[in-house]
């Protein structure tokens, strides 16, 4: 698959970009600055010899891209988004986006639409087809490309099949996909990265993540 | 410990219920109808032999008790919980609350405080010590006394003494306990709920739960 990440030079966005490059996927990070884009597509791409990683603007990824990645922060999508709504038009749109607010009030934080994805859903139009998914993944996990991430992937979205392209995407990362239902559930999808972030700096660790229990 | 049960009769209520009876707890099933308490009860002590359970008034339930549980649906708590609030004060009182609207459209409906838990220690005022936890245990899994339950137990509040206390009340019934922090996380942990719920009908299964990894 060639997957575009927009915002992929941060944490998540680079940590997934490697653990795809590594399982053979190609790996376009996108940035409102190109320069930085290339920047960190060198850095990752001498992490992972052989694989195919390139930046450029969040557009030219998003553009070129089979599958589109959302690895922004919650409060950037209204200033991202409208330039890539056309490009984005009829593609799987994964958004990861946790609306999270640091600094000692609520931690999470969700807009009206009632999640980060949904609100994605609401720029991007009706024709892109929005899956929420990888909150979870620990981006210090991510980055240690080394061992299993022991956490499910759940994930929710209108679009059957986009779903399931995008369940293959983490079991090609060692994931246990896990349907969560409609994109209406992506709230709460989105509100366990609240818990998780709590339960690491509460026990100290920088790797919590989720399991569901009585799966067959 | 001596524990109110407030809406003890319905599933979820009546299910710790018989749990905390076999674990040894004294507990005090309450509902709106008196009547209906006594019978409840006496279902359940003829399930849990030597156990101490017994039915009153959701109001006699509380003042009687030690530590108050909140098993009413979401949207009873408006019309429930003015006339425990006095009886509340002081106590701890665990809301297992999820606001939850079945029927088709968007399942998880927190109320505007963010959380059932939060909505509950409103109108109880600030001097109810409320916790947040048990939301995710599953009714079918309380009900089968027989074997262990494979979920952990989440739980956030302000009162750390109350919430040590309803951490030894979910191992006494073989549950580890994870603190998610304070109150304002309810939301998030109620949330999951709705994930549960939907996975149980996508799955086909009465008793999906979560762990959390990475823990020591």
């Amino acid at each position: 698959m060639r997957i575009g990440i927009v915002g992929g030079t941060g944490k998540e966005g680079s940590g997934l970009g490697i653990r795809w490059a590594l399982a053979g996927h190609e790996v376009l990070i996108g940035s409102r600055d190109p320069e930085r884009a290339r920047g960190k597509a060198a850095e990752l791409a001498a992490r992972a010899p052989g694989a195919r990683v390139s930046g450029m603007s969040n557009l030219d990824a998003v553009t070129a891209a089979e599958i589109v990645v959302l690895t922004v922060p919650a409060n950037g999508l209204a200033a991202t988004l409208p330039d890539v709504r056309e490009a984005c038009r009829g593609k799987i749109v994964v958004s990861t986006v946790v609306p999270l607010t640091f600094g000692g009030g609520r931690l999470f934080t969700p807009p009206p639409q009632g999640s980060s994805a949904e609100e994605a859903q609401e720029i991007l139009g009706p024709e892109a087809r929005v899956v929420a998914s990888f909150h979870h993944i620990a981006a210090h996990e991510l980055a240690a490309g080394d061992h299993p991430i022991e956490c499910d992937l759940l994930l929710c979205g209108a679009d059957a099949d986009g779903k399931k392209l995008v369940a293959d995407l983490g079991k090609s990362m060692g994931l246990r996909p896990v349907d969560v239902g409609p994109l209406s559930n992506a709230g709460p999808v989105e509100g366990i990265t609240a818990l998780l972030a709590t339960i690491n700096r509460r026990y100290k660790l920088k790797n919590s993540g989720i399991q569901i229990t009585g799966l067959p």
